[in-house]
């Protein structure tokens, strides 16, 4: 591709890794920024170095935020005795538009997978375990209604038994085979105020 | 959305402009990067401050490249006598990943549209015309098989008469209401070698 210059060619690269872009579309974002430089091209450029720095992981939930602790693990009006296990930080911003949950979080960092190699030494579990024994009360399990994270979820109940703390799941109104940051608010809300005891 | 500060809202909200990502896959790509930062995140940021800073429209044919005039422009190995005129430089670039077109291009910058208000001043046919007064032999319109790129053939070939050059348009083998992107090398051949005088 003798047309496209190595700036231009390693800026399509690297778009066509984002999940969503392929590499038609990546030539099309490419051009499209290229096109708005002021308005669009630099200012990403400046959004993406400045979150780049700015933006840590929270050690005690793994939440994203640029304070660690996080800004959601700091606010008192959060209720510290109920957890709600999630496996992705987009979980948590779908629960968190949805507005439907006022405790704190534990992001799990994925969900178990055979065949992705992902072991339970490979998630949070270890300071879930550890959380849970602070004065924890409720440990919900917010998991995906998948394979994998219906597997995380019986896994983790059995990981959290020696703690005695009492360990719910989300309610039907999850879709079978469906993902949360899919799910409109009613869904979600549905399948909080419906969880049951595991 | 509290539990996401303003940082990561920004590259969300400068995300979602991009052509083929909605607002949904924009979180999700913002959230791939922040857990890729060094092999993903900062290249990007990079590879976005260097193509703005590097790259120009080239002030004789309107591609992109780090040098004006562009590399096609300056090759010599290019039949100069022939000009491929083409509504956006995707289409240049699909041109050459089809390796079809060995003389040199125009691009015009789009289509006229009477909806979208895009007149023939707000596209690059005066250029062309004075180009097409020094020593060129043939015009090869590849206006996309659209209703505005077809009324912009007609267009040119008006505007052209003048000139006396020889104006030809692609071949059928581009299909109705379809855009040369998004063609294969074989259609795209097909298309040249059958290309009509107009
Ligand atoms: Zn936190
Ligand atoms: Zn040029």
């Amino acid at each position: 591709m003798s047309a496209i210059g190595p700036e231009i060619e390693r800026l399509i690269q690297l778009l066509a890794k984002l999940p969503g872009l392929g590499p038609r579309s990546a030539r099309r974002a490419a051009l499209d920024l290229l096109k708005k430089r002021e308005v669009l091209m630099e200012p990403l450029a400046l959004a993406l170095t400045d979150a780049a720095r700015a933006i840590k992981t929270c050690e005690i939930c793994g939440n994203l935020d640029t304070a660690s602790p996080c800004a959601l693990c700091c606010d008192p009006r959060r209720e510290g005795r109920v957890l709600c296990v999630v496996e992705d930080v987009a979980d948590l911003w779908a629960l968190e538009r949805a507005g439907v949950f006022k405790g704190r979080y534990h992001v799990l960092g994925g969900a178990l997978s055979a065949l992705d190699g992902i072991t339970p030494e490979r998630l949070n579990v270890g300071s879930l375990i550890d959380r849970a024994k602070q004065g924890v009360e409720e440990i919900i399990l917010a998991m995906n209604a998948t394979v994998e994270g219906q597997t995380t979820a019986h896994y983790l109940l059995d990981a959290l038994a020696e703690t005695g703390v009492k360990v719910t799941r989300l309610a039907h109104g999850v879709p079978v085979g469906g993902e949360l940051d899919y799910l409109d608010e009613g869904t979600l809300s549905a399948a909080f105020k419906a969880r049951r005891s595991l």
